[in-house]
């Protein structure tokens, strides 16, 4: 077994989180034993993985084999199908880790007509990787993280609300990491106020994200730091039709019920495939009972905060029976500098 | 810091072992947070990887930051400069892993009059990429590898000869996986005759190296199956001036001295950039004894041959004081299926 089809996942998971609701894809041509074309989808309307590994290896992918970690695409998007274009330069062989289960299943078939030898060779890492985007794809929502800085007995702030540097500078890093491979970070007016946060990604190179902010009131300050400093769009989510603002890159969404699947299906349309959800305890409980979390990550500082919790991360109304309580995978587990760290997918 | 230093050594780890005498470099352009071009040089001759990083970008380079895992070329080679394209593209930055020492050392001052700004990031992971290639490059002698199978006695062979499946399947595709990333594999006439053997890669997508014969005496059976399915094509290094041969693929080199010297220097003219010692005793230790090797492979059978040691594969005319035997560093150590890898360096 060569190592090819890991390189295409590699260079998959390098643009990771800059795709948008397009799934990363990575591609390698091999010809005669040797790489002579490589590639990935870059962004959203930008050439397929495919496309750009073609395009390196020009006549060289004739006769050869073409890796990509996910089932090339047999449809007219923003680009041509890219078994057209497999077809096109006499690749001889196909290889593939995972199927794309939300494309019509006719691709293999289109490319054995042609006389390409089609190989679907499972890989559980790749799967891993797009497993999201599929659930996100047929749903039509992108797929949401929802952060938690807490202490050890779950808890965002004191009763005072006071929650500044709960955890330390090394999660506040790594919280940049999460911003930068994520399209776009959701808040309250809540935490807006009482944090006066700017969602900004401070690390080299680092992509800031959309901000999103949800207020059904529509009760937002604009004196705020961050509408000051508008280093990326931020969008509004509101049930207040009078809420209106002339600050250049804020934009108002007007719906008549922000629930959260109203929310997450229109941020899908207007191209967010991966959301971070940043916020207060009603957010984030919000977001928790939903079906709509995919993965939680949670950053425990090795603090216990007592008092009555008014700011415990999970707050509901109702009471669940501990058979129903909503149940995690810990994918990982990790120390940074005397926090934790808990990367957790619903079950 | 960002990733994408180490997703450009990723991509220079990726194609080691087939730019010949070349380096594996790799690439990455970054602008606003976002890949916007990747590369890799593939061939000897072909775009470097900066330039196939360029090419993706195209005018998305313009601002943008390009991370290199070596220092960009300022010469006029078989391409262009790598810094003039750089300049061209209207990079505002560029981050090298690696100081290019066979370069003169302007490259970052050329940069730098064009308004760029310069990043030397050392990075030791690249270090180890590069360290042979500079050594080899400096000397105009490939990289040597030598690979010895043997018994924990330390013989190739028992007294008769005979040595077939002293280790065992798996250690003969990790040996295939080897010959891949080498441009050529070097033998004695002892052992063509011996064991016949074909030097192939089976492998999926194998790179067959060339197959090089030293035979100082030139007696040379073209029977044997190397010569009658010639994957490749097959040089004879010989001292014997009336060795000729029709068989397409078959070179015969003669030389008035076939030193190690001396044929390495040739390969090297040649564009063999990595070699792979397989050999019986008189060659193996003639390049253990030697300069020029660069890394030591073994392969240990749980075995025990005894006899009086014809086949020692490490066996020399004088006697070393303890303290001047070659002395190694082990680089790593593995078990496949009950034999035992350990690769090594020469101190």
């Amino acid at each position: 077994m060569s190592q090819y089809l890991n390189y295409a996942i590699q260079l998959a998971k390098m643009v990771d989180g800059q795709t948008g609701v397009n799934p990363p894809v990575g591609s390698v041509v091999v010809n005669n034993g040797r790489i002579v074309g490589m590639g990935a989808h870059l962004e959203k309307g930008d050439k397929h993985a495919e496309v750009q590994a073609l395009d390196m290896a020009q006549d060289k992918a004739k006769g050869g084999t073409i890796y990509i970690s996910l089932e090339p695409c047999t449809h007219y998007g923003s680009t041509p199908p890219c078994v057209n274009k497999i077809i096109e330069h006499g690749i001889q062989k196909v290889i593939y880790a995972v199927k794309d289960t939300t494309l019509p299943s006719e691709g293999d078939e289109i490319l054995k007509r042609a006389g390409i030898e089609v190989e679907f060779r499972q890989n559980s890492e790749a799967e891993a990787l797009y497993k999201d985007f599929f659930i996100a794809k047929c749903n039509e929502v992108p797929n949401v993280t929802v952060k938690v800085s807490c202490s050890l007995d779950g808890k965002q702030a004191t009763d005072q609300g006071q929650s500044k540097w709960i955890t330390n500078k090394a999660v506040k890093q790594d919280v940049f990491q999460l911003r930068h491979t994520h399209d776009a970070v959701l808040t309250g007016r809540g935490t807006l106020d009482s944090d006066n946060p700017q969602y900004t990604t401070r690390i080299e190179e680092g992509k800031n994200p959309i901000r999103i902010v949800l207020s059904k009131s529509g009760q937002i300050n604009f004196e705020l730091d961050m509408f000051k400093n508008p280093n990326e769009s931020i969008w509004i989510y509101t049930e207040n039709e009078t809420l209106k603002t002339n600050i250049e890159q804020v934009e108002v969404i007007t719906l008549e019920s922000c629930s959260i699947n109203k929310i997450l299906k229109d941020l899908y349309k207007k191209g967010i495939g991966r959301l971070l959800v940043e916020a207060g305890p009603t957010i984030t409980s919000e977001f928790l009972q939903s079906d709509f979390t995919n993965e939680l990550v949670l950053y425990y500082a090795p603090k216990i905060i007592g008092g009555s919790g008014n700011y415990q991360f999970f707050q509901t109304e109702n009471v669940f029976d501990l058979s129903e309580a909503p149940q995690f995978e810990i994918i990982n587990s990790q120390m940074i500098e005397q926090n934790i760290k808990l990367e957790l997918r619903k079950k």
